[in-house]
Formats: structure tokens, C-alpha cells, sequence
């Protein structure tokens, strides 16, 4: 499938018209919902979010069956000012590991029958350190957002984004914070474990790219103070939508990155639910911004797309329960 | 394998015996985890979910290859003063939706890759009415704790226990009071969806049947106010201590009965993780009388071992990071 943008302001306009869900498809789930063999609403959570996967995949008996998880990997200038635990070098080494299967995510992966694919974006030019000036020129973050755009496969029925990229835990609450105001210390956490200075440091160069970077239009956030992987996943995200692919978003990174999405359309964000809720301090905000409640709470802080890629079974059970339970009347079960 | 008890005070004595994890397992397994590549703490609760499998699995790199889920169904007598939204006969009707594969927990195995069975106790001899005097004779409640014990299979390398019981929210709401104290209306909750009335019937019934009943000897407890699935239950945790197989737990029913344990042998839980807090009214207050945090919390109320069976997938997630990751020497990674 072509990109169909080529500028920002396309890619605006792409997100702006994107389709809605199959109100006849979800209609049509909740009636069956409400005949199958169990107390109504005994099932929780796991009965509205089968519900919503129907919407959007146009059934009322929807299966699970090509679920995709994208991996996008970044460098950072910003790291050069100390705001991580860990050496930049590590992004690339770590593209190394998820290509050769050692990581996290390969093995949540398997474990719950996704295909994975990585997506290194120019790992050996760094965005500019965002704390001096825009991260990227609307060429790259164009570039960036298309990548993540044809990453996804269209025959997919579930996407999962997944970032690497030593100080992206920076550049996301920079987003957040350009996003939806406050202090740069309300959305800066300690990403994969910096001490106290590191943290400090980390929210000055928060507070310092908010400054030096005006533009407070969600796009030109991302172009600004975002990153290729993060760009890459807005991307991604965007793309499933235009396919009718739910998403399950992961932790702080990748919704810092979907909530650019929200915050340029309205409603952007309909085909996503939250994966988990990270142990990563601002994201529990970030998601009560978007009104979205986490499927799972295990203080992951992990990235690489690993707490969403576990809420897969979460997914996997409703829609098996949805799609493969008797209703009363099939079972000869008296129905209260 | 042969049953090890015949009366309950031999059962007693079976609990108080149970094996203990491998420590030196264990301690392999936080080595491993230290190793992994991945920030210290970054996959939160599994990594501790999986160091507790490896432990009493025996191993410091488990796999889990053969889960099962054991159902039991029994009847109450306490349904004849009208504490269920649903008439007794669902019982058996959901016995045979079950068998025919047609229920929630029949999809969620599935979708795990559990074998369940289906367990009905003498469903045709309701318990006798426990606000009246005891529910069971020592007879009826140690060959349910046999039933129970001899459903599960040694080779398992996990066990789920669930249950179907039109009146068992009474049951276990009796049994939690007596073992926990407070009053009968701390622990009693809606069920499958009884009306106010009906609320305050089952209160009522309950406070009854704590006062016919005096004995808080845990076992005791279970006999004179429990039922045959939940004595089932207990008996089938059990089982799964004395072969070293770790256990997933359910909601409020199945809670109340492995507490029986807990109170009669402190410590014979601790091969069981709690897979999600119910919505039904007292769970979380009974969870944290055990001690245990539960993996989910998703508003399920359905009982089956629904929650449980969904838990698996944390469980597996946790256990594939665990044993397939590459460590940073494996991978060439920078340990920060």
C-alpha cells in the first residue's frame, strides 16, 4: 500500500478522515453478548473490550488471528546531556538482540502467536538534541511517521507498537508536557532507572526544549521535541486505523506518541485501548488524559511495545469468549 | 495416586506436611533474572511471578507445557431461602454447557492451551441448608476434599480450580466471615445479581448459619458451612502443593475455600498467585487477609475459574521472558 502523505500537513489530513468503527458490527456483538451463557456483565472488562474489537473488524463474531508487532528503534541527541542510565549505544545493541531473538518482546511475542518486525531508523544520526533547537526537519519526521505507516501489514487484525531508543523516556514527556501543560516535572520520570541528579537533569532538559521549541501544534510537537521511533509509531498507529486494525497501546513512550494523534484529531485514538498501565511516573496522567483505563497494572517499565504485547492474551481470552461461548438458549441453560 | 487421608483430621495432617519450594531453584532464578537483558525491576511483577514458578517448579529456567483447569459443580441447600438470581437446576444446565464446551471457561483453556475436566458433586443431594445446622457430615466433606484431590494430575505443571454452584457466593461469603470475623454483611456481595432483597435474604442467611455453626476450626468451617465444590477446591490445592504444582486462584468462592488451608496450615498457599480481583463485593477484603495481590482486575464476577484461566497468560508472558531471554553477555549488550 502507497503512503498517502507526503508533508505534515497530509498527514493531517490523513488522520483527520480516518474511518470509524462498524456500528452495525458493534451492535450486533452487544446483542450477542447479552445471550450468552453467564450472568450479564460477569465477564467485566473482557465483555466490552470483545465488543469493540467486533466494531472494529466489522463482525459481530470477530477471531483474533494475525495479531503484528512493530518495533521502532532511535537514536537521541539529547542523551548527550546525561538523561539516561544507560549508553546510547545500547539502541543498537539492542536492535541486535531483538533481531536475533533475545529480548523481551521476541519471547511475549511468541508466546502469544504475533509476528514481530523491527524497524532500526537511521540509528547512526541521532535526532538533534532537542533541548537546542527542533529534534527533526519535517523531512525526517516525515520520514519517520511513513516508515511506521508502512511497517504495519494491512492483513493484520491487531497491532502492537514497540520503541527502542536510549532517551526516549526524554523526548516523551517533553510531548506530554507540550501537550497538555503543566511543569516539565510532572511528566518526567526515571525512565530505565537514572538517580536523583539524572532525574533532575532529565527535567531541565524537559523544561529547556519546552522553551526553546514555541510551537505548541501537536504535529510540530512531535517534529520538535519527539524522535524517529516515536514519530514511527504515530505513524504506525495511523495507518491501523485506516485499516480498521485495533491497537493495543504500551506503555508512556508509545502513548506519549499516540497522543499526538488525539491531540491533532479528535477521536484518533478510538481503534486503541491502553495495554498496561507502566511503573513509569507520568503515565498513569497520560492515560487519564485520553480517558484511557489500563488492561493490566504489573510495573512493567520495560518499552519495546512488552506490556501491550502481554495484554494480547487479555484480548485473546475476551474474543474466545465472545466468539466461542453458547448463548443461553444454543446450551439449554435457564437464563435467570 | 492414592488419596492420603480418610478422615479430617488425617487431611490435616497432609497440609501440615506439604513440601516447601526449592530454595536453591529459586535462588538460580534471581540470578538468571539479574542477568537478563533488561533495566533491573523493568518487567515488574513478572519477574517475580516467574522466579516463584521456577522455585516451585524445581528448576531457575522453567517452562509451563501443561496447565490444567479442574472444575467442580455442587448444590446448596441454602438456595431453598432465596439467595441466587438463578434457580438451583443452572447447575446442572452449566455442567453440561461445560461438557458440550459452551462456556466462558471452556474458551479461555482453549485459549491457553489448558486441559480442563468437569467434576459434578452429587448434584442430585443438595448440601443440607447450612443456616439449619451443618451443610455436610464429615463423611460427605472428606470425599469431597478426595474428589477434588484425585482430579488433579500429577504431571500438571500448573492447576486452576474453578466452580459452578447456584448459592456458593452464600457459601463462601459464611466461610470467609467465620475464619476472617466481622459481620455477615462485610462478606456477602450480590453474586450473580440479586436485588436488595435478595442482599439483605443472603445476609441474613449467612448470619444464621454462623450462629447454628460455632466451630471456627478452618476445616470445621468448611464442612458445616462450605459446599462440595468448595471442599473440592481445597482438596485439589492441596493435591497441587504435595506434587509441587503451583496454583492460579479465582475469584471470591475459590478464595474462600484455599483460605480454609491458609487458616488450617499457615503457609499452604504459598504455591498460590492470586489471578484477579472479582467484583464481587468482598474479594479484595479476603485477598488481603491472604496476603496475595491479585495479577488482574478486570470486574470479572463469574466464577468457572474465568480469572484464573486469564491469568495463565501473565503467567506465560512471565515464564517465556523468563526462560528465553539472553542475558547481556549472551547478547552483547552494555548493562548500563
Amino acid at each position: 500500500m502507497p503512503v498517502p502523505f507526503s508533508n505534515l500537513s497530509e498527514f493531517a489530513a490523513v488522520i483527520k478522515a480516518a474511518p470509524a468503527m462498524d456500528s452495525a458490527a458493534r451492535a450486533g456483538a452487544e446483542a450477542r453478548n447479552g445471550q450468552l451463557t453467564k450472568p450479564p456483565g460477569a465477564l467485566g472488562r473482557l465483555e466490552e473490550l470483545a465488543i469493540w474489537y467486533a466494531g472494529w473488524r466489522g463482525t459481530d463474531r470477530p477471531t483474533m488471528d494475525a495479531p503484528q508487532v512493530v518495533i521502532f528503534a532511535g537514536n537521541h541527541g539529547v542523551c548527550a546531556k546525561g538523561v539516561s542510565a544507560f549508553p546510547p549505544e545500547v539502541t543498537v545493541q539492542m536492535v541486535a538482540n531483538f533481531e536475533h531473538g533475545g529480548a523481551a518482546i521476541n519471547q511475549l511475542s511468541k508466546a502469544f502467536g504475533a509476528k514481530m518486525t523491527v524497524h532500526a531508523l537511521d540509528l547512526d544520526t541521532p535526532t538533534a538534541d532537542f533541548s537546542e533547537g527542533p529534534a527533526m526537519t519535517e523531512a525526517e519526521v516525515v520520514s519517520a511517521l511513513a516508515t511506521g505507516w508502512a511497517a504495519v501489514d494491512p492483513n493484520a487484525d491487531l497491532l502492537v507498537t514497540g520503541e527502542m531508543g536510549i532517551g526516549n523516556t526524554t523526548a516523551a514527556a517533553a510531548i506530554a508536557c507540550a501537550l497538555f501543560g503543566g511543569d516539565a516535572g510532572d511528566w518526567t520520570g526515571r525512565g530505565t532507572g537514572v538517580d536523583d541528579a539524572g532525574l533532575q537533569r532529565k527535567t531541565d532538559v524537559v523544561a529547556a526544549g519546552l522553551a526553546v521549541n514555541p510551537s505548541r501544534d501537536p504535529l510540530e510537537v512531535l517534529r520538535c521535541l519527539g524522535g524517529r521511533e516515536l514519530a514511527a509509531m504515530a505513524g504506525a498507529i495511523a495507518a491501523a486505523r485506516s485499516y480498521r486494525i485495533p491497537v493495543i497501546l504500551d506503555g508512556f513512550i508509545c502513548t506519549a506518541s499516540a497522543a499526538v494523534l488525539e491531540q491533532a484529531a479528535p477521536g484518533a485514538l478510538d481503534h486503541c485501548v491502553a495495554g498496561h498501565q507502566s511503573a513509569e511516573g507520568a503515565h498513569a496522567a497520560l492515560l487519564a488524559k485520553l480517558g484511557k483505563a489500563p488492561l493490566l497494572s504489573l510495573g512493567l517499565r520495560l518499552g519495546e511495545g512488552s506490556g501491550a504485547a502481554l495484554a494480547i492474551g487479555v484480548l485473546k481470552g475476551a474474543i474466545a469468549c465472545h466468539s466461542g461461548m453458547l448463548t443461553f438458549a444454543e446450551a439449554g441453560v435457564s437464563a435467570g
